[in-house]
């Protein structure tokens, strides 16, 4: 324990250590943010400038897509390249999260304990769309210290985590054969956010299947975006996704897009901190008590919080 | 011109004008809403506590899908009943909408006319999600008027849509076969909000391929949702959709989730009010200049706005 954590956040001392790969301190930080420390906001003013160059690569899919098993392989790829990775892991049914069934966790915890490997889990908060702001700020912090690539996983089931895919460089979406996913990828809204589909587990027999429904619908928009067959379990394509990823983060085209992303993450951060005082539930409760008085009026209420 | 419009707006002489059936004050009043006139808010907070017993239909779907068509065979039957209309256009492809082609609005005009069918446009304001606390406000002014149904025209292409469907007391999505409408409602997340879907032009050869694909979906989702064909050009199928419509109206179960829906309202509204002064715009141009100078923190970028 160094003086830096015993009273104020030190900026000036903290960012240089989590850039020099002290881990102890940036997992510090991380919870920090999590907290929201008084000062949280503070250190992250205190970002360096060029912090923002690091790449971020999404991974989404439905539960049980294997989109850990395929990250964990990933990091195998990576670790083989000498690269460092961040994982933060925003998918409560992950075997990299700390909530789930100790085999799976057994399964995965070589990488806990590697030192070029950094991950972790983050609690989902439900209402107020709360977990966004945590992931772009927890990623910026990550693009602070020493690492090659951050990859974010989340589940793809709803509107959080398309936003979350926001912020990634090159968003890859997991499915499966046989499990509707198709469907389901379209109501999740994912088609729209992919750089890359992989379709996991390709030795079953739906495969083909899923594939040309996916290529029909691609087609149909007008998207020209790669479909990759990988058997995550057998590391079998996970070589040819990771150069797909590699020349799709090198698209030079999506740098300009970047100061108009900048502002959907400012915008959302903005309106994370001016509504965080105010739940639905709080309001509902309000309401149903208004109601019962038979004194409720929209904008009463509203004027209120306004 | 009466006094009432000459000064400050004076909320005890107007809603009970509203109330008496002025369309003139009520244009008038939905034109300050739009615009945020001064005094609009408080134009609001005098609705009486009682204004939000009057029904809410909501009518979605892709462009060209013939959701006017079915409003304009909609509106002639409710007529027939004696029944007040008001409709609340928020498709800028409608022919109800005044930008729409002259020869749409032609065919559609006799309504705009008649003294029991009040017709009002929304233009849409593209960011912010701006037009919605528009379309809330809008819709409890009409409920404080004589009306017997609102009636929301929306175009079902993205979440907007969505969000305007949690304000209607039945949500209807109108598709139209051999449009590949089965896979942009799912895309566009209107399997989730509708109460009953209408395959409209159902003289269609492909109607029978949509209907059993449709259901296909939704059994898979286990949602008993009603399937309705119609060709509303000919008027055919719309006694049956009304009717259809009643049952859902009086489903009684739906208002334990009333509070929820108004809190969901509030929190949006309030919202709005609190971020009406940013634009993604402004903040893009923010950015963009700090990247220039190599000055560019998140983080101290939205300080100054929190």
């Amino acid at each position: 324990m160094t003086d830096i954590f015993l009273s104020k956040i030190n900026s000036t001392k903290i960012i240089p250590s989590i850039r020099q790969g002290d881990r102890r301190i940036l997992s510090r930080c991380i919870s920090w943010i999590e907290n929201e420390h008084a000062d949280y906001l503070e250190l992250l003013q205190s970002l360096p400038a060029d912090y923002s160059t690091r790449k971020v690569i999404g991974i989404t899919g439905a539960p049980g897509a294997g989109k850990s098993t395929l990250i964990d392989v990933l990091i195998g790829h990576l670790i083989s390249e000498h690269k460092k990775i961040a994982v933060i892991c925003v998918d409560p049914s992950s075997p990299f999260h700390f909530g789930a069934l100790l085999g799976d966790r057994i399964r995965m915890n070589k990488w806990f304990n590697h030192e070029d490997v950094f991950i972790r889990s983050l609690a989902s908060r439900g209402n107020l769309g709360g977990l966004n702001p945590k992931v772009i700020e927890i990623t910026d912090l990550l693009k602070a210290a020493d690492f090659d690539y951050i990859i974010i996983e989340t589940v793809g089931v709803g509107q959080n985590e398309v936003e979350v895919a926001a912020i990634a460089d090159t968003t890859i979406v997991v499915l499966t054969p046989g499990s509707g996913d198709d469907i389901q990828t379209m109501k999740a809204g994912l088609m729209e956010i992919a750089d890359i589909f992989v379709v996991n587990k390709s030795d079953h027999e739906q495969t083909d299947n899923l594939v040309k429904n996916l290529q029909g619908i691609l087609i149909q928009d007008q998207q020209p975006i790669p479909v990759l067959k990988t058997i995550a379990t057998q590391g079998e394509g996970v070589r040819e996704l990771w150069n797909q990823i590699k020349i799709d983060l090198s698209d030079e085209t999506k740098n300009a897009h970047k100061p108009e992303l900048l502002a959907a993450e400012a915008y959302q951060l903005i309106q994370y901190q001016r509504m965080k005082d105010l739940s639905k539930e709080d309001l509902s409760k309000d309401i149903r008590e208004l109601i019962q008085h038979e004194q409720f009026n929209l904008y009463q209420l509203i004027s209120k919080y306004t």
